[in-house]
């Protein structure tokens, strides 16, 4: 038993292709010179974890392995790997290079690494590479960073509707340059607008003289051109697609997206959310030092304000403070709570609207219920916060005060928490980015006023 | 040019199956009794249209909707239905009815929306479902959830690797309960341990007489039935896949992943992650409100103790509040800014963390870089803080204490939040849902004593 579970955990451990144990091994190797074992080491390795492993090293290694590794890299590398890191490796090539590896991959791909390159090298590679691909590359990166148009891949296989099962497989059989990744086959008409899909599964039970028209389904969701990416992971979510069509307005088949493609979507539009929520920028682990300071210190100069004018509000009630000092003891309090009940309704709303499951349908019901969370918390806590204020300055007005201010403070933290990102949201603002700003502005200022107010009305 | 942008812009509005004016017009049909009405506007939509439409109206609104629909309803909406929703609508089912709608789900859906009813009505739904079945869902459920075995399907094709591709073929025409969503055959030996797989599109472009074994790729990966499901994740990322077959320590097939079971996944683990750094739990949206207060309850429970540990940290400085009632007013300002700049380093480090960018192999250069960031937004915020109080109080003391006290919170931010989420997780524990909350107290307590502490030095 202890036998099986140990194997079972091998197993599992397995899965992690590039565990922390390789990487040490291999920056030992580097640093004795041993080229071939880390040629041997990388030889059998996924182009992800090959791109893992670059990523884990330091910079100088990095660009050491790179040169050890590029000779037999798999183009697949370099889109598997972080933009930041991908920077600094191409930094290692040249433009010949990157034309030889834009060559094998599949032109989404292509675009995808030929985007970052600066302009003149752009030209140069674009200029290395045949002219079918060129204008392909050139094409998908016309259409907008973001959209169905710059996702889809060109590669797929449409057959007419006029065809048999019998002559799509002979077509199949005899086509060298089909792509390996067909799931299903398009079916479109003699103005190539999209008229059906097979899936292979169907094909390989039907016989070869059925007509495809016969076996074909008709009602398979394709995806415009223009959509945004975010509703083309919706299109797969729901409806638990591996590939889509792309179709431009007449409904003209242009390309197909593939779920893989896809599970990138969805893990960048998640670690969006998360990023932005917590004010940072994508892409923040491997950039340098000087980039990561200054695109958060505009998120902290932001929120600086927000504690200024907290501070200022604090300065109208210097007189109070001045004679009961138990109120600059327990100020922070309220404030702080509120902005933790505000930042868990900030936090299911931003998720709920990111996932469609927040609407003008229910909003209201929303805003209703987070002010009763709000609420039900706020007397809770007030009755808890009181007492122990009470027992500790031995003064029953100032828990009743302190006691009162949670109460007003969890309340507006459950109104401003759900108002401000559906108003943002209207607003055509990401609520991500700027909600919880505008939040510890309102718990801050609805905390500190309603505590020192209550008190400089009744305590003095 | 304006019209085909229009008709675009209408393409990607069609993409949304369920708009809001569409549940407003439903809830309308259901004020009115327009049930024909009702059932026509549901009757092409998919299952998860369906089940956004129940998750949308309101719960006495729901009970009705549902008694309409449950007659015509596709069982994959009970499977597509949020947790919270699917138990308040169970209760309008008979169990046999829902032995009814597990009969035609695959086994893997049939066990989780089984697994949430109750023991006695579970075991009364198993013991109405065909033999087969029920061994197959008892055998899921016997998986952990968030296992690999919970979730594959059991549905799949494997064939003897004796076989050619012509017996391949003739045995999927005669098999009438296959699988649709096929995209890999797999070969097994006479033990049922994995050999390889063939893709559907290989299969269809070989000839008849060719044994199977030589066109299989043996290199395909597999995933053992312990493995937990952000290692499945993992897998399905890393080397693009469409499925995955499952193996037990003996490498005997088991079962098969789909990527459409992945994607949930996926979703799951940024969702669980970014609901957790908030501080409120899974399926909060749709809970009613009794249950989100007292799930949230115990967050800002602990977080009440982190704000009243900063009183009394405060409460040692009542000599000095008293005397210089400028201190008051500004210190809420460095323990602010240290939450804010600690909270965009933890964010990145569980982010990190989550999707294997850091590990032991590059935490000290993630620990020295955060250090360095939080070393350089503090000098310049303790320049620009310091320049704001001295003129504001016109005390250049002032300024330059609280100018120390942010460069020194700023640093302790960056160290902390980079040690609390590599310490938690170390220890085993999430480092998701208890990180803030370290960190807040460190940036709270150094915060504070920083610089109350040097102005108690200093200024008296």
């Amino acid at each position: 038993m202890t036998d099986a579970r140990t194997t079972a955990q091998d197993q599992v451990d397995a899965l992690e292709e590039v565990p922390p144990s390789l990487v040490q091994t291999v920056r030992d190797d580097l640093e004795h010179g041993r080229i071939e074992a880390i040629r041997a080491a990388v030889s059998d390795m996924s182009p992800a974890g090959v791109a893992y492993l670059l990523e884990q090293v330091p910079r100088e290694e990095r660009t050491q392995l790179f040169g050890i590794l590029k000779r037999d890299l798999d183009p697949e590398t370099l889109v598997e790997l972080d933009d930041a890191i991908r920077d600094t490796v191409f930094e290692e090539l040249d433009p010949s290079e990157i034309v030889e590896a834009a060559r094998e991959l599949d032109t989404d791909d292509a675009a995808d690494i030929i985007e970052d390159l600066s302009a003149a090298e752009r030209e140069e590679v674009l200029a290395g590479l045949p002219a079918a691909d060129r204008a392909a590359i050139e094409e998908t990166l016309a259409y907008p960073e973001g959209t169905a148009g710059r996702l889809m891949q060109r590669a797929l296989v449409a057959v007419p509707d006029t065809w048999t099962v019998g002559e799509v497989i002979d077509h199949c059989r005899e086509a060298r340059d089909l792509p390996d990744d067909v799931y299903d086959l398009f079916v479109v008409d003699d103005q190539r607008r999209l008229v059906g899909a097979i899936s292979l599964g169907r094909m390989l039970r039907t016989k070869r003289p059925v007509p495809v028209r016969d076996i074909l389904d008709p009602e398979i969701p394709s995806i415009p051109v223009s959509a945004g990416q975010a509703e083309v992971a919706h299109v797969f979510r729901d409806q638990n697609l591996v590939s889509c069509p792309i179709v431009d307005e007449e409904n003209r088949l242009l390309g197909v997206i593939m779920v893989d493609d896809v599970l990138d979507v969805i893990d960048e539009e998640a670690e969006d959310d998360l990023l932005r929520l917590g004010g940072v920028a994508q892409g923040d682990v491997h950039a340098p030092v000087i980039r990561t300071t200054r695109q958060r210190f505009w998120w902290l100069l932001v929120n600086l304000g927000t504690a200024l004018l907290a501070s200022a509000v604090i300065g109208q009630f210097e007189a109070e403070l001045q004679k009961i000092v138990a109120l600059a003891v327990l100020m922070p309090i309220v404030a702080s709570m509120g902005g933790n009940a505000g930042t868990q309704t900030v936090t299911v709303a931003v998720r709920a609207l990111a996932m469609g499951e927040l609407t003008v349908a229910n909003a209201a019901r929303f805003v209703a219920k987070e002010v009763a969370v709000g609420g039900a918390n706020g007397l809770m806590f007030a009755v808890l916060v009181g007492v122990v204020t009470w027992v500790w300055f031995h003064d029953l007005r100032i828990g009743m005060i302190i006691a009162a201010a949670m109460v007003i403070n969890l309340v507006a933290a459950g109104l401003a928490g759900t108002l401000i990102p559906l108003g943002l949201k209207r607003a055509g603002i990401d609520p991500a980015v700027s909600s919880t700003v505008f939040l510890t502005t309102v718990t801050d200022v609805v905390g500190f006023v309603a505590f020192l107010g209550l008190a400089a009305i009744f305590l003095l």
